[in-house]
């Protein structure tokens, strides 16, 4: 990355490969027509912050190229100094899915790193949480109204004699009936609530209210041995009251053994964080997404598991992820993933365009592919050693492909299925996220985001961009703020407003 | 319907129309092998409460006839006295929707019901609610967090001094961004959420909270012509404790103009009533719905607009229903609804089986057909006037078809959408359902269920079972019941304890 960090009236942008064409614009307030450029030359019109300058004169139909990779096609000639806005970029096609390089990327084995722990809850299934959260699993959308009422109540009156005890939090969602629970793709929302209703945050206190005549039994959704003395059917309640007090005393039980549980010194092994962004601009694969790339490979380093996702962002640049599969099959097993979410996109009648959303292009990106070029910097450089569908529980360790759409609350909600225990979420245009069940860490790709939003984002790594901190940097700062979260020693900004988005299931399936 | 009321050893059972050669068993705990049937016959084996009973000896592939229409064949031959379970019944095909019957019922024109009104609020469109509430519409998922924070805020500190206000309502949902928002069938979810951030029981009082970055642009959900002054943007915000308390100032302006609002006598054809079922029983189509089909006719003679819907419902019974047509054209627009939520189904590779659920199964319905044979009876004897499409709104008056999956909370919020200020809704199994923006009135099948949720239970149909009452008395005694309710004078169980369940939009298009 080169930085022209001279004064403040000149243009300072970021060009991020040699092989680049165009550069980003990093000047606050954007860049002037007639402002210096480089070697005595000028920028040729007004350009937006965030947004590209051509480095040299583009013919029609030349290659525009950032990270070193095709991004479009110049729709006209475009001048050296001119701004490089959407509609003169032409889309190219996605990469095909049958001729990609797999599992061809040899890495250099990168030393294990020691010594790293966190404090966190064992769990008797030999997992460990990072929270100490009650969860009550809801068969059925039917019963959110009254779980709803019950769990104000829970919070009021029992939540504060359990001081170990964090939250209660129900796991609402729109299924379990009206669905169509036999079509194929019900299975994603179907295991998505069972491994939500024992996420490791959960402390394995299962408890599940349903309804009584729902399609999703409720007993499809645990486990445990003593099913029934862990499922309410409000059905079999004699009316409200009795209802609330039902799930009052079942919540109680369990707050009370919840509440003995305490913190011990857990390996980083334990550790399951997911990585997302959301309202991304053209700063975030410059800054935030290859700290937090960082980042993931110091974790995966110290034995972590470590989840990225969002297909639809991942799939324009699923040619530079397929030769760091550790093996054919999972190589196989992400092209998979991608040739599912083409088809499922067609059925619609909907296709990539989709993406990005006019915040995105506002914050200087110009298609999916630059998008997607600067999402997958999160991945940091690990080989990929698996691959999970939507809302399957991810087993092994090191980087991991959780396959999910790009919808933040959908992929929040299928990471949680898949065992985050915690997020890191980085945005440029800002997004006010929190998740009841996981701290969510909000890493901002700009300086001016962190400013305004002090009291939201926890990291900023704005500070790349203007020079004033390296990836490597704020990549480690993030990992020992993931480690203090994890352990409770630190609190995300949403944990301390308590902002709880609703969860928001996968269901590619129809309703009825 | 024929009721033999003997002694309580004997078998009593309901059987509705002259043509069928089943009845539904109405002993409260079943009837057991040997128990005394009709002419000296006797039962064949143990039948449960709202199972169906054979009136005569079947052979296998005969027609099973209830409501006089056949629900079935038999799968093996069933001796007289016999429970018909659903294992011995095979379902038939659906009504083909190419020749259908279309607007051919004439009716006898029924009286016009005058000096009938109710005490509503007069809207400045002309349009009248029958609650006072502040709408908060929210134009992406992202600001959910942020705005449950503030609503929370807004009721402790601001609803308490605005005492003719009767609630604050944030229309969280999933859509707004990460989504196919240019796929054809994302019009549906789109008009959804216009049409409601405009509800009649929202007194015109606009305010659209959103991000900045979503795809859904706030803009296109308002059509004041001030729009700007009526959305909120968060990332215009200087972080969380400006966006609080900007939201609550929003609110504040509102709530005071809100408060000033009084209740005027309307005519009943200010009304839109919405009619469903929900957790069906064998009894639904024989007490409940009847009932409500009884009221629904008695609302439209007093001039106010009634939507039934449920496709999956509907579908089994549309011949039934396309005579009743007012025209061609709208008995056209029926069957083109039947024939969208097929391709949809078949999309999925879903099919109606999906229905009933299991809960349905229980209560003694063997199939969608007998399921929608019950389900239509709500819709009482009135010509069809009008169809709409999910979520548009409703501008005729008399009975209208809204076109809505069966699922409780995608059919509440479409109908809300539509323009309605109250929903009935009919249930045998018992769902305790409640919708944050109008009044559900909820109507029990069953003695049963009425004395096991007395608190929650707002008419018992279940007395027409038992003789105790007709289906013209419940009919009048839910009509009068719709007029308090929508004038305040009485409130129904879920809004007396609160429970309001979530939204659920219906987005037939894909997520990115
Ligand atoms: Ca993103
Ligand atoms: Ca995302
Ligand atoms: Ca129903
Ligand atoms: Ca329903
Ligand atoms: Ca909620």
């Amino acid at each position: 990355m080169s930085l022209n960090n001279l004064k403040k009236e000149t243009t300072l942008y970021i060009r991020l490969n040699d092989k680049d064409n165009v550069a980003t614009i990093v000047n606050p307030r954007g860049v002037k027509e007639g402002a210096a450029f480089f070697n005595g030359s000028r920028i040729q019109e007004f350009i937006p912050e965030g947004h590209k300058v051509a480095l040299t004169d583009l013919d029609k139909d030349e290659a525009i190229v950032r990270y070193g990779e095709i991004i479009g096609y110049a729709a006209v000639s475009i001048k050296k100094g001119s701004w490089v806005k959407e509609t003169l970029v032409r889309l190219p096609s996605p990469p095909k899915l049958d001729d990609l390089p797999i599992a061809t990327r040899k890495l250099e084995e990168q030393p294990p790193l020691e010594g790293y722990t966190f404090e966190g809850y064992r769990n008797n299934n030999e997992s460990a949480g990072i929270k100490n959260i009650l969860g009550i699993t809801t068969s059925v959308q039917c019963v959110v109204g009254v779980l709803d009422y019950a769990v104000a109540k829970i919070k009021q009156e029992l939540l504060p004699k359990y001081s170990n005890v964090h939250d209660v939090v129900a796991l609402n969602h729109n299924y379990g009936c009206g669905v169509a629970i036999n079509a194929p793709e019900s299975e994603i929302p179907i295991r998505t609530l069972q491994n939500m209703s024992t996420h490791p945050n959960f402390g394995g206190e299962v408890m599940v209210v349903g309804l009584g005549c729902e399609k999703l039994l409720p007993d499809r959704l645990i486990q445990a041995d003593d099913k029934q003395l862990n499922i309410l059917s409000l059905q079999d309640q004699k009316g409200f009251t009795k209802m609330i007090d039902a799930i009052m005393k079942m919540a109680d039980q369990r707050l009370q053994k919840l509440n003995q549980r305490e913190r011990v010194t857990c390996p980083v092994s334990d550790l399951v964080v997911g990585l997302q962004c959301g309202g991304s601009d053209a700063f975030s694969g410059v800054t935030a997404n290859p700290a937090v790339g960082y980042a993931a490979d110091l974790l995966v380093r110290a034995g972590a598991t470590v989840m990225f996702s969002e297909v639809t962002e991942v799939r324009d640049a699923v040619h530079l992820l397929t030769p760091r599969a550790v093996n054919k099959e999972v190589g196989q097993a992400l092209i998979d993933e991608m040739k599912w979410y083409d088809t499922y996109l067609q059925k619609g009648m909907a296709d990539r365009s989709a993406n990005p959303s006019p915040g995105n292009k506002k914050g200087g990106l110009v298609n999916v592919v630059e998008k997607s070029l600067g999402s997958i910097a999160k991945s940091g450089s690990s080989l990929i050693t698996d691959v999970v569908a939507p809302g399957e529980k991810a087993t092994k360790k090191g980087l991991i492909f959780a396959a999910t759409p790009a919808s933040d609350f959908v992929c929040g909600t299928l990471q949680l299925a898949s065992g985050m225990h915690l997020q890191v979420f980085t945005t440029g245009r800002g997004t006010p996220y929190g998740l009841a069940m996981a701290p969510v860490i909000k890493v901002s790709t700009r300086n001016a985001l962190k400013n305004q939003w002090d009291d939201l984002i926890d990291v900023n790594a704005g500070r790349i961009a203007t020079g004033d901190a390296t990836i490597e940097e704020v990549g480690w700062e993030l990992f020992h703020f993931i480690l203090d979260v994890a352990s409770g020693r630190k609190q995300t900004w949403a944990e301390h407003w308590g902002i709880q988005n609703d969860l928001s299931l996968f269901n590619p399936a129809p309703i009825t």
